[in-house]
């Protein structure tokens, strides 16, 4: 069959989970490989992955965490929204299920972030995806 | 960077219409490809191209609409859903802003059809996603 270039697909995940104040948050990893900054916890979904066992992976992957997925979120495609490359990703909201957060592969650092403590340096669209995810847009 | 092996990225579109009884159905085509039958009109994504941009741009090709995209509906990606190969697709609803429906492209045939009189014979898992839309499940 015809397949021409395709962008690439990823899975990013919107993990929900109260900070150690209490509050809720989301997690987020800070990266160990350019573009630096931090980000949702995502990878690229192997070829015959679904799109939620690729989510379930990398959020352990990246997070020690063991999540549940919630539901799909929303799907981004601008081609200027990864630098490298035209990445295409599916977000997920989940929570968490079992694991202590830690940073894993790679994550340099791993944190819990609410609203009105992001951090500043986010990288990709991931600001635009929690400004979404927080103002209920999907 | 590091890029395995992806699953292929496609869009499906359901086009929300009246059928020439005003009766409100959903616009689908029936394959000149295997494997045949009916299915929802769709294809692959460009590399460079958005979801959205795809998807208005499938559903021109496909049907002569010229669509507008209410919202994204879901993505479906199990890796079993196309027997060709590990295709996952975002599905988009859509109505029509004008040309009149007709056949072309990878279609013998366009037609409008209802939760009550759907073909026969649906390709890939677009029954399902039907079903998903008709019981108003995403």
């Amino acid at each position: 069959m015809e397949t021409p270039r395709n962008p690439y697909l990823t899975v990013d995940i919107i993990i929900e989970i109260e900070d150690e104040n209490g509050e809720q948050g989301v997690v987020m990893i800070e990266r160990k490989n350019p573009p630096y900054g931090w980000a949702l916890p995502g990878g690229f979904v192997d070829y015959g992955e679904s799109l939620e066992a690729a989510a379930v992976r990398e959020a352990k992957e990246e997070t020690s965490l063991e999540v549940e997925l919630i539901r799909q979120f929303h799907a981004y495609s601008d081609p200027g929204r990864d630098e490298r490359q035209h990445n295409v990703t599916v977000v997920f909201i989940a929570r968490p299920l079992g694991g202590a957060l830690e940073a894993h592969d790679d994550a340099r650092r791993a944190g819990v972030f609410s609203e009105n403590s992001l951090p500043p340096e986010i990288a990709f669209d991931h600001a635009d995806i929690l400004s979404d995810y927080f103002s209920r847009k999907y």
